[in-house]
């Protein structure tokens, strides 16, 4: 049974490397535990935890890390979307072996212009090569990076032939309207906000919540929205947690949060990113602890 | 020795696919041969060539059945970059080992707007890991698709590192002016235009040939024109494969030219193609022959 929460927040988990660029299982794994410990569900390999940076085989490896770990996998959504197919099909059948909640698969990126009938056929046959009844499908919607398109036909035909297996959608298109339809037109599929900027009006449309870089550093107040949307606060309580995006936001957002992790956590190693990304300027980090209004 | 040939044509061969989907080495190899032995050089797993839907090891697989296959390995450009650093390590590391002539490497292409920088340390993670003086590094420019530029800056600070190393681009951006720009400050660097429209003009300008998908079915008069460009027919040359192109261009790349394989060879496995990618509508395939003046 997954445990993807409907009406939560997960977080696409930061990849912390060590100074060969290799990933650090160790503090991954902590920051993992830290993360579950606040009742955040876990979104590792997404964007800005550089997944796409990250080979299937190690993908592979630090799923095994956490299931050994100790790490309630059916609270995890793996990100497993790759350019090749075989890669895909492998990382998604190595989550659902080890008992993720789901698995969030961007589109093949590299080509752009596409066709729906290319990203429906894309989708399918990962699904069909796993070929697990406990496989679930989260479709990862970011066309500024990944130049493709999942339209609501694609996802329409998707759940016409794969009901109970496409479970949900991250969808960090910034579309709230495109959001609250999918909500209200799929019953049952999950909707969830790539921005907490955009959490409260899609609860109140229907979603399901969200998962946002920020659950790294501010979960518990995101947490606590997603929670609380429906009650007196929740107006502040999004102003709260917007205010906290939008000081993050004018940075990329990879190198902020690494930054961030090493300042709080006295541990310069999150300072590392892997090629093609790159850590922020000592000007930019200036400007983002004002921001924050972080001690420096 | 790298058999790269400065004035010339590689083919970027296109990938022939099994009814599952698999790469289908027997024709992949087949078609190697009959394009090498026109005198093209072979730039497998580029962009028509689907290079991207495969994997490190489907990749590496294949370099195995052209060397054991009898190809000329010198006269390879192996394409071999991809978002996770480890994965392009692994296919370089191996097209050295093999005797590949070269390999093309795109710059990792999921994050957009990435620094300099970035780019500059992706390049040189992958050539400081294979660690072999007989690496050959293409860069392939292709700022449409990989949706990242690699800059005239970071061409530079690549040569000053590893010149030697550094050999060449293929320069899909249409660019002519910055192609030719190339060609002329970075003496000894092999300019190779992705498009033969622009293929006179840049011998005229010290480039270094074409590698254009087109080469697939047209790899005779590409390489009549690479040689020949100086001559008194280069001009009624260029026009016509400049026709044949255009006529090619409206049509997914890919599909058209695996389409035209199949109506060539009679072979119908040749339609199928990787998701994303799919093959031509029936209306789209007659208008591509209409445009060929091939019969139907």
């Amino acid at each position: 049974m997954t445990g993807i929460p409907n009406g939560g927040v997960l977080a696409p988990v930061l990849t912390p490397f060590a100074a060969d660029l290799s990933p650090d299982s160790v503090r991954f794994l902590e920051l993992c535990r830290r993360l579950a410990a606040l009742g955040l569900g876990l979104a590792p390999f997404g964007t800005t935890g550089e997944g796409t940076s990250l080979s299937a085989d190690e993908r592979i490896d630090l799923i095994d890390r956490m299931a050994e770990g100790g790490i309630a996998m059916n609270t995890v959504m793996a990100g497993a979307g790759f350019p090749a197919l075989p890669d895909s099909v492998r990382v998604a059948r190595h989550a659902v072996r080890r008992g993720c909640g789901g698995v969030l698969l961007l589109p093949p990126y590299y080509y752009k212009g596409v066709t729906d009938e290319g990203v429906f056929a894309s989708y399918a046959e990962i699904i069909e090569r796993v070929g697990d009844a406990g496989l679930r499908v989260y479709i990862y919607h970011f066309p500024r990076l990944s130049g493709v398109t999942v339209s609501i036909d694609v996802i329409e035909r998707l759940l016409a032939r794969y009901r109970g297996i496409v479970a949900g959608i991250k969808d960090s298109s910034g579309d709230l309207a495109n959001m609250v339809a999918m909500a209200s037109a799929f019953p049952g599929f999950a909707v969830f906000t790539g921005s907490e900027t955009l959490l409260l009006d899609l609860m109140r449309g229907g979603g399901a919540g969200c998962i946002s870089s920020n659950a790294n550093v501010n979960g518990p107040a995101l947490l606590a929205l997603a929670r609380g949307w429906n009650g007196p606060d929740a107006e502040t309580m999004q102003e709260s947690v917007g205010a906290f995006r939008r000081a993050i936001h004018p940075f990329p957002p990879s190198a902020a949060l690494k930054a961030l992790m090493a300042l709080r956590t006295g541990d310069e190693g999150w300072r590392i990113l892997r090629p093609p990304l790159a850590p922020l300027s000592a000007e930019d980090e200036k400007q983002l602890w004002a921001a924050l209004g972080e001690v420096d």
